[in-house]
């Protein structure tokens, strides 16, 4: 066997053997198969695909190149959230304190943000101190104590992963969807989740645009997940404009924290409650979603969901005392207004467009290596469905970089869309997908 | 401009510019693009193909990473001549010093075997002392001096093709039209040749198995030589049984000794004759072909041809004492018979079969590291169409190393059919190609 007869066999459309797949993994992690071998099959499968036994073995080799982490003595149940990426995305800032409040463990490891997209790891790190590079011991004790942490890729987790990630990244084979699914299971499965609940964003600033791929994709991972015991259920949720109105990395942490103290934007906190309540459910920790939702929503009023967040910060040496008062975090160095040329109703926000202009403030990365500007990024005063007038504040920018504000006030304006009439309700959760198939979603949102 | 952005472009089918093309390939160059984008570029043309002008601007782009020799001040014309590859195709090593004699300037640049298929080089390497490796300048005082000179790739004539050829090589992206036609035109243009005949084989042994396919190669071929003032033509011939009756290096290099003595087998010489003749017209030195292949004939017959072959050998330190006297160099360790099962007739000999097992006997490499065994080889004692009793000999095995005498027999039988009837006889030269079309061959052969 060679690693270029594997890549001929591929590139000729034949469906790999596990012990074809186990040499390609393991010799590309040991040396022996090349990276540019590698990258070549990576591209011969984004052209002619993988089998659903191609993934299974793939992410299975995946989850065996590293550790796999055992959660089974915790007496809570855990769960994941995963989302596929979006503009504004705070939303594992709260959920993951928000349902250890309620009783679940939440074993998150996250990603940073890359293009127009953001990451909950920047995000974390946006608090001075914290600590997002806890070894796996250290990750389970806290798990243990206070039922949540909050890392990075450990390098023992899906080692595999990292290596054929920062090929993909920089050979245009990101976008497959049988190599999406191995990148996001191997890593979930190998974390010791028992849960796992998906967001599968749609849209403008989302990786899929349109319905039927998201719904490929989420089948997959769902029907993965079930061959690794990892009980996975998916949203389907709506990625057209920026969710909630921070979009960069301490603006978002910001409003994260508002967001647990129930302060939160509308869109913003839907799509946490209602993926909380399918993480409840999938525990069965509650009858049913509308008692889920009931349970959150108290936690977050409460200020029990904000108490799990300041602990979990505190323990991962995060300095509370910005968290706490949010005002002590220093100023970008410019803060401009940008405020709305016509009268009318807002119909859209380019989620595309302004995670692109936030990248160029400073907020996010072109490359992994690029260093980001946490305070960065814009505040939305008005969102999709909003009424707006002439001169009225549509949004805030802030960076620190010397830019021309006209540039940046151009830019704005060219993602908003403005018209008379008020445009009809958006749906904001599109679709509820388990292994049976794709439904309404039955929750309040 | 980033080699993923480039990738992305050619994976989503569209057409690379000059700047992009020159950025990917000088870049690989230089170590600014690594070897696992330009193998996913690679895998992405393999599947997109290229337009004709990106086969031409690649080409340029890879004629410009090195020196382009210049013969203009040569009072012969510079033809050369190149195959696509197949099994016995010993054809360059009576050409080159036969059309010298017929008054042309042979520059000629060739490969190792690799897999099945010969190499022009290690036939001359089969020759003891022979140097391949003479520096560009020396090269060139060769072909003042005698008109020929038969080396391998120099270094500095189109080095991004041996950086792109070693990666396709490993990466299973060596079958894709465009990338063999900037391949080889790159070699021919920088050589400093004027005018290039190629010999595209088709059949069981070769690179295409099918004429449409290798009219495809030849017409792009042919165009991109328009491009670059290299007046090129082509002949199809069939590659279905091996060229000739020698199969393995030094068996090969005596085959054309002998054919030099005008001592050669049917099909090598129509062959090369066929070959020769175009080159005389391509170079306007013979009025047309049937006056070309009677000079050819008669160089062959009066020894002028094995003269110039010698001279050559001689210039290029080469033992001609072994030339002279091929019977004075070492034998193989085991010379075994094989010998017909069955009475009839030879309606074919697999190529593809004869070619696998002579690297086998260590005549051929699996990878270009391998070491080869120069007297390992075969020579048939039958070919297409003979009538053949049993008994009676169809092959003589040649090889050192220690295998089974049973299996080389059943592989070798295995190789031959033999049935009842006379065969029809198969055309031997299949079609004349210019930048005008596809013709019937007009020659004697």
């Amino acid at each position: 066997m060679t690693a270029e007869q594997i890549i001929i066999k591929k590139r000729d459309g034949l469906e790999l053997k596990e012990s074809e797949i186990q040499f390609v993994i393991n010799g590309l992690l040991q040396g022996d198969v090349t990276e540019y071998q590698m990258s070549a099959l990576l591209m011969a499968i984004y052209f002619q695909g993988m089998t659903f036994d191609e993934i299974y073995l793939m992410t299975k080799t995946m989850v065996e190149s590293g550790e796999r982490v055992d959660l089974s003595h915790l007496d809570k149940f855990p769960v994941d959230k995963h989302s596929t990426g979006g503009v504004g995305d705070k939303v594992s800032l709260i959920l993951a304190p928000l349902m250890a409040a309620a009783g679940l463990a939440i074993p998150m490891m996250s990603g940073r943000g890359l293009g127009h997209s953001g990451g909950t790891l920047d995000k974390l790190e946006a608090i001075p101190g914290f600590r997002i590079n806890l070894p796996l011991s250290e990750y389970v004790s806290l798990l243990e104590k206070i039922g949540v942490a909050m890392i990075g890729q450990n390098e023992n987790i899906a080692p595999a992963d990292r290596l054929l990630y920062a090929l993909r990244d920089s050979t245009g084979t990101v976008p497959s969807i049988p190599l999406v699914v191995c990148s996001i299971m191997s890593k979930k499965i190998a974390e010791g989740a028992k849960g796992l609940v998906l967001d599968v964003k749609v849209g403008k600033g989302a990786f899929f645009h349109s319905l039927p791929k998201a719904l490929e994709l989420t089948n997959k991972l769902i029907a993965i997940g079930g061959k690794f015991d990892l009980k996975t259920t998916a949203l389907v949720t709506a990625m057209d404009q920026p969710l909630g109105n921070a979009v960069g990395n301490w603006l978002e942490t910001r409003e994260a924290i508002n967001t647990l103290k129930g302060n939160g934007p509308d869109d913003l906190v839907k799509v946490t409650i209602a993926l909380g309540a399918e993480m409840l459910c999938l525990a069965k920790k509650t009858k049913d979603i509308s008692e889920a939702e009931k349970t959150l929503n108290e936690l977050l009023l409460s200020g029990k969901a904000y108490d799990k967040f300041l602990e979990m910060v505190k323990e991962q040496n995060g300095d509370v005392s910005v968290t706490e008062n949010p005002n002590t975090y220093p100023e970008s160095k410019y803060n401009i207004r940008i405020v709305s040329k016509s009268d009318g109703y807002i119909h859209a926000i380019d989620s595309l467009k302004i995670g692109l202009l936030a990248m160029e403030l400073g907020a996010g990365r072109i490359k992994m290596t690029d260093e980001i500007d946490y305070r960065a990024g814009f505040v939305l005063n008005k969102k999709e469905g909003d009424a707006v007038g002439i001169g009225e504040l549509l949004v805030e920018a802030a960076f620190s970089k010397e830019m021309s504000e006209s540039y940046i006030e151009n830019k704005v304006l060219d993602a908003f869309q403005i018209k008379d009439q008020k445009p009809n309700e958006q749906k904001l959760i599109l679709k509820y997908v388990n292994e049976k198939g794709a439904f309404e979603w039955q929750g309040n949102s």
